[in-house]
């Protein structure tokens, strides 16, 4: 349950309506501000709250959140976030479709920095780079780390480009948010609540990969987490689902595209590098999440795959000098089908 | 395994052949011919094979299947099959992009007659109408059947458009085939080997959509299985697959149709319609399938789907009016896809 | 929609009753009798009905099935099937667990003999084997066909077992119901609609094993489709269904055991052989059905595996010997769980 | 990678065998004991080790993880782990069916040891109870958290019954070992690696649920990450998978317990209550899971369940009065299957 209350309401009335309404111990209660207003979240069975919390002084509104398990994220919330990584606007139509690109993981300070000048003057909007990498087994590399946060401030310095990176661990959140621009949930991560609860204090926004098992409803409810907890800023980033078919490495889940816009008013990337794990598919992939109204694109990039620690990674690294030209290409894509539907 | 054997073999090299090598019960011989040569097909385990055809007269040279379970369609053997429906080649670079499109089912002659002129005049190559309709429920309506057979006729006849019509039992397959210039075989049938064998003797080319829940390589052998027992002419049709996932009706199974066009020679379509379920993202299928290389589009379209037997299925059905702006859009991104990745 | 009719109601009557309500060309008529009660079955949009049928002369009740799909099978109609094969109840208390098993496909004539007199001497009920086989690849040894029917019919005439094999071709149902004594229906045919309906007029009963990847109410709706079509006796095989799963060969469905036998009072059998594709699995496996309340089981069984004609499937094949302690550790199971489930 | 090193070896050795191969930065080394025994575990490409690790001082052998990702925990490494949960061994034959049971989640002491005394009478081994819950909405009850720790210790002193209990973030780990017995990584966290690699220095045993979406490979290789970080005692819990199928809530993963035991030596525990969500199948499931070699069971268990603060997860509750009979079953039917298998 949301509940919105008056700009105004003092200290008494807040507390006055929790103790009224939301006494009983399984509920718990906080404030929450989104889009300039101010809300109390209860989380707990509705069936616990006594009384009728439309009548306590300083309230305004109740929204159940029964039904969905989500309400601030919802298109029919009304609510707004205008969610800027670096300044730039995701999902503005000033800003087209926006680009994140470059290497997997952080290794060598040189080869990121030169990765990373060729990907910004390729147009592109923000460098994507793990320091922290989930894998399956404990004997791949795990990442950089800490290690290499000097060189991340150096790199995003000289070149200007706003940092996305992964972050796994909920206490590493605020030092990471320090060094990058953006905090990145890996797909293995789109329900662990303690970090989702962690980056609502996040001062950086957020870009929510799904899970690749995870059915919609759950994805906007991870997302909602980030934002009950105080982080409006999430941007969610589609990148393929599990199913029985090995044709492609997931089943690209396009679909998901528009019904999350449909359900949310967040922006919506696309991930072609790992959804299809075949460079020469992440054009076809862009280009078809484009299609479906995609506002942009999160591209694994690197100049010499057959360098990277783990080779076997590259077959699906994207040169980076077809960056502009790949942007490109959805962007007229996305406007050649929505100037269509718009017309019929 | 498949054998190829000399266009002057006579009949004592064919019979010593099967004598020599193929005489054990668990193993089965026929003829067939594909793209103007000739082969002798072998079912059963290679191990009950006895000597080594390679060696018998008239041999020119032997195929195992066992490892792919198909080799007439496979790219690697070569062979090449013209697929024309009505006179038109599908997936050809003269073509541009294929586009057959009209109502689920036949239900009323005027009505499809009258959808059939609008698809024409829009550029469509083929019309689309099922008699035969396969339900999940007996008490759903199932095909106006042969009773329709006359109106195909009549309407082939005024609007010159070649027509595509779905087959359920082997037994109806030369019948409809007098009437229509393409059997279609659905989802639920892709794996129906007795009708598949009946489509070998088929005079028309087959539309052969894929399972929802059939791993890609089933899918290509069920198309060798047409090829096999005579008849080349294959159009492979991606339709959505099965998933956990219920953001839209069918994961799109995009990858597939690289996946397809990369391992066989066949021409590959995709049905924007019954993947989506959805008029409104029947653009956005269109376009990525497109962009994975689609040969040609089959559309669900209908001029006044709340007059349809069966209004639920409306909310697929794209308006015909739209079509010429739907294929256009779609070549445009497939050539836009293929020029950029030939740059690149 | 099915529409129950007095026992005495006259042509006339049903007669008038599908002028009255049933005239559109959008529905589709027909009787069928079930547990001794009288029928109309209707097919088509239950919006396309004229009129009230329930105020139609004879008869006695409507019931709609726009909701399920079926309702002759549904357990909320009352209606109950006695199914039998060759003489044997399935499903019936009497009975206890029933056994079907024998070699995967008819190869030789004494091998197959010799298996089933141990199989008939291990206490099973009916000897399983095809001669019509399903493959992907039409390489694949496609089974005996008719060459096999003299056979069959000296080994249930030596044995006195009733005999199971699958049909794929509803032209070949009249035929082989000759030779065996009850038809199955394999996974990939279970939404084969007209195999299914050539079933309905079948004089034996049907197995109908459930699709890989159908979803339940298909499975249910399948089984409607036999018996609205005139065949009530239909036993439900489950069989493991397709997740992105690999640990087995298919996911064990066991909780549609009791999902079906909740919604229908149809016996359900369990396949023990191809859900698991391990030999080692099969007691467990069988174990864990009775668990979830199987009527039975059916099981692949061949004493000389490395002898078949793809050694590829010896893996899956239970010795004969030990199919009477396997039947007795299921049955056992089974009453130790309902013993323990009535007292709870 | 995996080195074995001699008990004896010096800081130098060690020292020497990191410098002279591990030194590339894509390399990282650390010390893990298991089984008695002394390993360096390195993790990053192999392709990255310089010279022949084998030949330096101090290594008694090398194991190379490319294939697997996992070793430690291979049966095939012949290390063996004694796991105990408050001084009772999982999966030791004396132990016979392991019992752990309990509420869902801890709302009430009073009402929790309630519980815990009837669960303690019934023979089970352990009481589940949650403090931190893990919810896709976070209007869903959290959890008392730390609110709770002091009736944790208070019941478990009072019963005397060692208690499991979920964590959900790394940082929780060491306070909540304190006043837990074994701690219990949810689905959704299975590939928590920061949570993983905090377990590894857990002082109690981890009981590991398999992800609904995770293969088989990735939830031994989860495993591995809490051996190579210290913590030798896992527990594997099957608890059912994704799939398309919604009979029931999730598919059983029975054929995963058979192939985890294969594979590793670990213990593998099985949760029918999440897996059915219906407490009508848990004796079904479990029954099941004992057949397929369940070394125990995990059981939600409630005895008025009507009054949980969600009373939604009523529904899959078992009734504590029937636990000693519900485990009783399961372990005389895994002692029937087991005994036929060895006889066969």
């Amino acid at each position: 349950m949301i509940v919105e209350i008056a700009e105004a309401a003092g200290r008494d009335s807040v507390d006055g309506l929790v103790a009224a309404c939301f006494g009983h111990p399984g509920l718990t209660t906080w404030e929450v501000r989104a889009d300039g207003r101010r809300f109390v979240a209860v989380s707990g069975d509705e069936a616990l709250v006594a009384g009728d919390p439309e009548t306590c002084a300083g309230v305004i509104a109740v929204h159940p959140t029964t039904r969905d398990g989500y309400w601030l994220v919802a298109r029919e919330s009304g609510l707004r976030y205008d969610v800027q990584v670096g300044g730039v606007h995701v999902g503005a139509p000033t800003t087209g479709m926006w680009l994140a690109a470059g290497p997997c993981a952080f290794e060598d300070e040189a080869d990121v920095l030169r990765i990373a000048k060729q990907v910004r003057d390729q147009g592109a909007h923000a460098l994507r780079v793990g320091v922290y990498k989930p894998r399956t087994s404990p004997y791949n590399f795990q990442g950089a780390g800490r290690a290499a946060f000097a060189s991340l401030r150096a790199i995003r310095s000289e070149t200007g480009l706003p940092i996305i990176s992964e972050v796994l661990d909920p206490h590493d959140v605020h030092a990471l948010a320090e060094v990058v621009d953006c905090l990145q949930v890996g797909t293995r991560n789109m329900s662990n609540q303690a970090l989702l609860t962690a980056l609502g204090g996040a001062p950086v926004p957020v870009l929510l990969k799904r899970g690749a098992g995870a059915p919609l409803a759950e994805w906007i409810k991870a997302a909602e987490y980030v934002v009950a907890h105080g982080n409006p800023h999430v941007i969610m980033c589609a990148r393929g689902i599990t199913s029985f078919d090995t044709a492609t490495r997931h089943a690209l889940d396009l679909g998901a595209i528009t019904a999350v816009k449909r359900a949310t008013g967040l922006p919506v990337v696309f991930d072609p590098s790992h959804s299809t794990g075949d460079v020469r598919l992440v054009r076809a992939a862009s280009t078809a999440a484009a299609a479906f109204g995609a506002d942009g694109l999160l591209v694994e990039a690197h100049d010499a795959p057959h360098t990277m620690y783990r080779p076997g990674d590259g077959p699906q690294a994207f040169p980076p000098a077809g960056l502009a030209e790949l942007v490109e290409t959805a962007g007229r894509v996305r406007e050649l089908v929505e100037a269509a539907d718009h017309a019929a």
